[in-house]
């Protein structure tokens, strides 16, 4: 008999808790929120909810830690007190190294292996709650100090049964790879988003004209914005470093279109059509 | 009876006339594309397509030049030795002060308009097109010295035939607005998707990890190379300024990064998340 328990039941905690609850024989739903955990066991996504620690892990065998970075790295410290001797930890975390170090510094009773499933909406909370979010996912794994073969054998199973493809990266290469594909391109669509919004101060038909292209290029610019900033202050180094590398790009392609480069422009153009297409592949 | 000839039968130009067909009595299509006016006809996109100006343009009434923006103002120069007297004329370009500069060369036996509907998608070509493609979009209206009341009101019964909502702007706002919110989110797709194609040179798993919010933010970037090419040489000016607004704001929020000024970045990050909520209301 497996007990799982999920803690933190919004869009990340409860889709997980709704994708696995059919091959486990107990899944817990810790949260703070009253309101929350009655939505939670009324849709039947979890089978019990626990407003703490104290009562809601002592039972679990394996914990799922589905909360903002820094709030998962205060959790590994503080709420292991409550975990069950042999339990094994993981996370959904967006950058990994500040995790992988608080699981490092685990007690060695204790199992845990990082987590990130590389998938998200713009919408969080358990009402945006889906099944099949983690579906044909890739799901990064980074082994820890404590990363038993049983405590990898457990989460590479959770992946598995909540429909993902696990990939085992180490923590720094994840998130070195993290913020080019993902933070930076937050980054951007929020410094898009700000710029748009300045220019629409002095020009009221600016939101009139934007189209598709607008919206799906800023759209990540709408998600949980405490989630973000967690992401962002634990991954700043490659966070940054991405920047310097975008900005490099957008200057040599403002260049060529202020001097009307236009083989120039069409090479890089090209490229970037090429690169991207592949994608949809 | 009205006659209507559409030059060029990509996405543009036929999803319009599929819009379109029920609300004129003929619409012929002109394309140098033996393969495409074919499947125009065969598949009831037009009535008849001809292969060249001086074979489709003499019967048109009204004449919409569906092209990149630079084969448009050739056109202008040259194809309106085919036009009918009083032929009214437009075009779907993106970009609108030299084609409005074209128009109003215009012999002024002629009527003129530029319109600019705000809709396309990233792909191309007459097998993409989509007679839903206009519905509830944006179509912006730029006058010109040739638009007569005749040509305006003849523009503006096409945009609603085709199930879009008029906006008149002059050309010169109406270049720098599409700067912001449509060629600036292309040049920052295009330099992030070179970013991230660059960094995959040395990091195979990149694209492993990459998912649904670096396809959204860069998806632009698999657009049309040849008509975005036109797009930005013709509005270089306004694309730059537009750039550096956007450089002003990313470097803003990376210096916030780079110093850990969390009130700072929530605060940016909160309104760029405010605003593009607001879009999809």
């Amino acid at each position: 008999m497996t007990t799982i328990a999920i803690v933190g039941l919004g869009l990340m905690g409860a889709s997980l808790a709704k994708a696995v609850r059919p091959h486990y024989d107990h899944i817990i739903g810790v949260t703070r929120h009253e309101e929350t955990g009655r939505k939670a066991v009324a849709r039947g996504i979890v089978d019990v909810a626990a407003m703490n620690y104290e009562m809601g892990l002592p039972a679990a065998d394996i914990v799922v830690l589905a909360a903002p970075v820094r709030i998962i790295i205060s959790q590994l410290q503080t709420a292991h007190h409550y975990f069950k001797d042999g339990a094994v930890i993981t996370d959904l975390g967006s950058t990994k190294r500040e995790i992988v170090a608080a699981m490092n510094a685990l007690p060695n009773q204790f199992g845990a292996v990082g987590s990130h499933p590389m998938c998200g909406k713009e919408i969080s909370g358990i009402d945006a709650a889906d099944e099949a979010l983690y579906r044909n996912k890739t799901w990064v794994i980074c082994p820890t100090l404590r990363t038993t073969p049983a405590a990898h054998e457990a989460i590479t199973q959770l992946a598995q049964n909540a429909g993902a493809n696990t990939l085992e990266v180490d923590a720094a290469r994840h998130d070195a790879i993290a913020a080019m594909v993902s933070h930076l391109p937050y980054s951007v669509a929020a410094a898009l988003t700000s710029a748009a919004d300045g220019f629409s101060q002095s020009e009221p038909l600016t939101w009139n004209v934007a189209a598709s292209g607008f919206r799906d290029t800023t759209r990540v610019a709408a998600g949980d914005v405490t989630m973000m900033l967690d992401i962002l202050l634990t991954n700043a180094d490659k966070t940054l470093a991405a920047i310097r590398d975008f900005q490099f790009n957008l200057d040599q392609f403002a260049a060529m279109l202020e001097r009307k480069d236009e083989p120039g422009l069409r090479a890089f153009m090209d490229m970037a059509a090429r690169t991207r297409r592949e994608l949809n592949k």
